[in-house]
């Protein structure tokens, strides 16, 4: 017969365990970041390339694809290394179907890239490629915040995750503000597009900043130029000003003004997946150092018991430690889980959007692209929060017609 | 490069190893209500002995103690087993405590025994002790529901886990007449504490059959011996009447009606842990069925694409399929997803209640037990769900005195 005091060593095994899966994912999440900034720089350059009908941009299209390809297979290798050890993996089956289609997007890029050099496709068409691969891989960065057990850590994921989703509307706006100077116009929808990608980038930071530490906003503060900003800011109001047709020659000035920006906010993003992997370490070298000073106790408390009783029940004394001891346990591991469901909410607010936009794709036989625009125009025209925008939608689910829920 | 199909076969073959897990939990589970009965048997029959001052059920407290030995140690070498394979355990951490703390309770048991021998406690004392003991079991039956990822097991879960609270109740109203007949006499607080545990019972099994399929809502109506019900209700009217003194002659009585009914309680309860367990093994074998059917798809498609073309991007037909392969997989984990949220919500209100009487221990430095009591009294007073009154206790979290959160 085991003692109680074994499984509280047990439990603690299985932290660590857990922690050590934790620190797995933040390797992965930091290699799936610099893929991510590969393809966006990608996407911008073939956006230019792509509108100037092949004149701007040829070598750097060659430089930039392989580039992306040499950063495409640490992710692989990474992704392999998973997999190795897959029924292991806590939460695995939703992990691993965001892989599969990360991956599956993945293997359509050789083509697309065929297809960008031969100019066989449009600007937008592009975009839109790019852009649901860079959404399959930032999938994988949300589904490794949801997984995880640690409070602390799933704060720094989640700040992480949100900070990615913000530079990706970041490097959505460069690809259509590329699109739009190199093709010297841009119409209404492309306009309200762009001014939506700005409210959407700052919807994200904002969430980043919430869940982060004072040492990283400090960091963000300090990686930010003002100069670049203001010309982002001078850039945008005239692309976005209506009726006007754009000088072409200011789309290298408008790709290279954003692309320091995005360089800037891939150094701060290298900082965040530090910062993730070292509290990682932190909370696995101190859950080794608890379980050293538990197991320390618990060999006190049962030598005590061998030499004062003959068997359990132990005395007064070293039942109270042992009940302190259990009560400690449980206390810490509510209070862990109250900070955790604090966490969720907000990646919950996310899978609120996602439902609903599963819910118009099913019953209004929309796209997903569709669906998620139809969302954000709701949302521009009532001037709500996306997520409150879903969640009138998925209360409206009993009264849609054909009801598929 | 591993392709996006075979990660999603590693998703399948997690889903496997978590439903494995689930069974292994099930059977865990069937194994702490069998110990569970024998514990409240001796819980009734300790109570019958000390309020008779060792006069009624000597015997039957010597041979309950001994059958209630010998499940224990089924019990203790299926938390054995589930220790060696400990770090593999998903929520390990919070399942290996609640083992610590139940464990732990166990080690105590046969000096309570020997206490209840020897006379040296009073009958409330030792029921105390007993419910104490069950509630820590009974905790790690909440963990396994809590732990389950596939809502239809998971709801079964819950029922399975509301009806042993509910059976729980019926066992300590069952304590609590023997202890009044046979002491010949009930006062205010007892008849109070024994109209609140008929209400509880009837609250947790009516979570028990929202939560229930019709086979198992239909074993529940055969179950049932309205003879029986009658009997003991008539029995409670008696003991609950104020100010009148109780025939210990009716002790027996109200013991053996009680415990007639417990056991086809513990006769349904059976039949849900098989359910269960069925369950479970259903969801195995269709898991790996459709494991290989997935796997054979893939391959065929992996054949197609490998004839007519030499890499992947497959032709438009093949990649087709796959979009619509990886899209099932997504709208499925979602579809349970969504259903795990619906069914955790019910979880999260015993939570709720968990975190209340935490605060109150804290801020009034009340015992667990009085934090308890004083969450019913408030329930009872201003007839609300326990619940709404944790929850109302919560949101005074800001404006109580010295606010340890």
């Amino acid at each position: 017969v085991k003692s109680g005091s074994s499984f509280l060593l047990a439990a603690r095994q299985c932290e660590i365990a857990e922690l050590e899966q934790l620190a797995d994912t933040a390797q992965l999440v930091g290699a799936i970041g610099r893929l991510i900034h590969a393809l966006q720089r990608e996407r911008g350059v073939a956006n230019i390339f792509l509108s100037s009908r092949g004149e701007r941009f040829r070598e750097q299209r060659e430089r930039q694809a392989a580039e992306s390809a040499g950063i495409e297979e640490e992710v692989h290798a990474r992704f392999g290394a998973l997999q190795a050890d897959a029924v292991r993996w806590r939460h695995g089956s939703r992990l691993f179907s965001r892989v599969a289609v990360a991956v599956h997007g993945l293997e359509g890029l050789p083509a697309l890239r065929a297809r960008v050099a031969a100019l066989a496709l449009g600007a937008d068409e592009a975009s839109t490629a790019y852009s649901k691969l860079v959404a399959g891989l930032l999938a994988v960065v949300f589904e490794a915040a949801d997984a995880s057990t640690d409070p602390e850590i799933s704060r720094a994921l989640v700040a992480m995750f949100n900070f990615m989703q913000g530079k990706e509307y970041a490097g959505q706006e460069r690809a259509l503000g590329s699109r739009a100077f190199a093709a010297g116009a841009l119409d209404d929808t492309g306009r309200q597009q762009w001014r939506h990608l700005v409210d959407a980038q700052q919807a994200s930071f904002q969430v980043f900043a919430d869940f982060s530490d004072p040492e990283i906003l400090r960091a963000e503060q300090a990686s930010r130029s003002p100069a670049v900003q203001d010309e982002v800011d001078r850039l945008r109001r005239i692309g976005c000003a209506p009726g006007v047709l754009l000088n072409p020659d200011l789309t290298a000035r408008w790709y290279d003004t954003c692309t320091q920006r995005m360089d800037s906010l891939r150094e701060l993003e290298v900082v965040l997946a530090r910062h993730v992997r070292g509290l990682c370490e932190t909370r696995i070298a101190q859950a080794h150092e608890e379980l050293r000073d538990q197991r320390a106790l618990v060999e006190t408390l049962e030598a005590q018991a061998a030499s004062g009783h003959p068997a359990p029940p132990y005395g007064p004394q070293v039942e109270r430690s042992m009940v302190a001891l259990l009560h400690d346990q449980s206390r810490r591991l509510q209070a862990m889980s109250d900070e955790l469901d604090a966490v969720r909410a907000t990646l919950n607010e996310r899978k609120l959007v996602e439902k609903a936009k599963g819910l118009l794709m099913a019953h209004r036989q929309m796209s997903e692209d569709e669906a998620y625009k139809a969302l954000r125009q709701m949302a521009m025209n009532q001037n709500k929060r996306l997520v409150d925008v879903a969640s009138a939608v998925l209360s409206l689910v009993d009264v849609l017609p054909g009801g598929a829920r």
